[in-house]
C-alpha cells in the first residue's frame, strides 16, 4: 500500500487550495478509479493550459486570445472600469451578469507585511487607460479587508487628479444574513451605509 | 473572459470528488497563477497513473508491486484478515497504525437498488483465502449504513460453515462527540454495544 506514483499525486493535490490530505486522498484514489482516459484529458488539459492562456494586454484577466472577449465586446461600457484584486473575480462577477462595463486586474492588494506595495500593482496601466480613454467610473471592486481598504484609499488619493468618479461595492450585511450573527465591523458597516427607502 | 482552456479545466475540476464549480474555479486559477512546471508534473502524475498503479492480487488493494507491501510483508498478521469496501480504506486504516493483519478489498457493498449483488464483489476470492490459509478471524471494516449491515449479514451467512470468528467494527459515539447531537440510530447502537468498565 505505498504506491508510490498514487502518494505523489496525493501530494500534488493537497498542495491545491481548498484541498486537503484526506480531499487529497479521495480524489486521487477517484481518478484511480475512474476511467484511465479521465486521467488522460485532466493532463492533457493541465499540459496545454499555460500555452492557450494568456493575460489581456488591455484587462490583465485570463484569455485564450489578447485582447479578451470582454475588451473586444463592442456592446460593453468602456466608460466604467471595474478594479479587482485578481482575474478570477471577472469569473465571480461576470456570473452575476450585474455588471457590463470593463475590467481592470490590479494583480494583488496593497499588503506591507507580505511585502506587496503600490508599484508591485497595476496602476500605472490602470492610469494609463484613464488618460487615454473616455473613463467616466472606476468601481473598486476589492474585498471589504483591512489591504482592501488600504488600497481603495491609495486608489482614491493617487487619481484624485482625473476627472473620474471612484466608487467601490457596497459592504454591509449579506442577503439571508441574520443581525444576530453578523460581526460587529460589518453591522457598523450597515449602519453607516445605510439607504432611504 | 471565455477562456476555453481554462474552462474546459474547470469543468474537469469539477467532476472530482468534494469540487464545487467554485472550487473548481479556484484551483483552475491557482494553477494559472502558480509555476507552469507545477501543471506540468501534475500532468505527468496523472498520465503515468494508470500505468504505475495496478491491483494487488491477493488483497485487491492498490500497489506498484504485485502483491502489495502490506500482503508481502511478514511482519503482518496473515491470520486476520480486515475486509473493507474500497481500496482507499486501506490508506486510512494503515494511517491508524491499530492493524496489523492484512485486507481483502471487496470493491463495494451488497446494494440491490443500485444494481450491486454479491456476485459484482470480490467475495469468491475471500473464500478461497479461507480455504487456502490458516485465517483465524475476518474483521469487516464496512460502514454502519443499510448497505454496510446488508453486506456483513451477506458475509456472516455465506461464510458460516468455515473456522473462522467474524467480527465487526463497533459502532456508536465518535470520540470528542456530544450526546445531545448524536442520532437516534447511531445512540441505540452505543446503549446495545456497551461495554463494562
Amino acid at each position: 500500500m505505498n504506491g508510490n506514483a498514487l502518494d505523489r499525486l496525493v501530494i500534488l493535490f493537497s498542495k491545491l487550495p481548498g484541498v486537503g490530505k484526506k480531499s487529497a486522498g479521495r480524489i486521487a484514489y477517484h481518478i484511480l478509479d475512474s476511467n484511465p482516459s479521465f486521467a488522460a484529458t485532466l493532463a492533457n488539459e493541465l499540459f496545454g493550459l499555460h500555452k492557450a492562456i494568456r493575460k489581456c494586454g488591455v484587462c490583465g484577466g485570463y484569455t485564450e486570445a489578447d485582447p479578451c472577449s470582454v475588451c473586444c465586446d463592442p456592446k460593453r461600457d468602456t466608460s466604467i472600469i471595474c478594479v479587482i484584486e485578481s482575474a478570477q473575480d471577472i469569473r465571480i462577477i461576470e456570473e452575476g451578469k450585474e455588471f457590463s462595463g470593463v475590467y481592470h486586474v490590479l494583480g494583488g492588494l496593497i499588503a506591507p507585511l507580505d511585502g506587496v506595495s503600490p508599484a508591485n500593482l497595476s496602476i500605472d496601466k490602470l492610469i494609463n487607460r484613464l488618460r487615454d480613454k473616455n473613463v467616466k467610473e472606476l468601481i473598486l471592486a476589492l474585498n471589504p479587508t483591512v489591504e482592501g481598504d488600504t488600497t481603495a484609499l491609495y486608489l482614491q488619493k493617487t487619481l484624485k487628479d482625473y476627472p473620474v468618479i471612484i466608487s467601490r461595492l457596497a459592504s454591509g450585511m449579506p442577503v439571508g444574513g441574520n443581525i444576530e450573527y453578523i460581526d460587529k465591523l460589518t453591522l457598523s458597516r450597515s449602519f453607516r451605509g445605510r439607504v432611504r427607502i
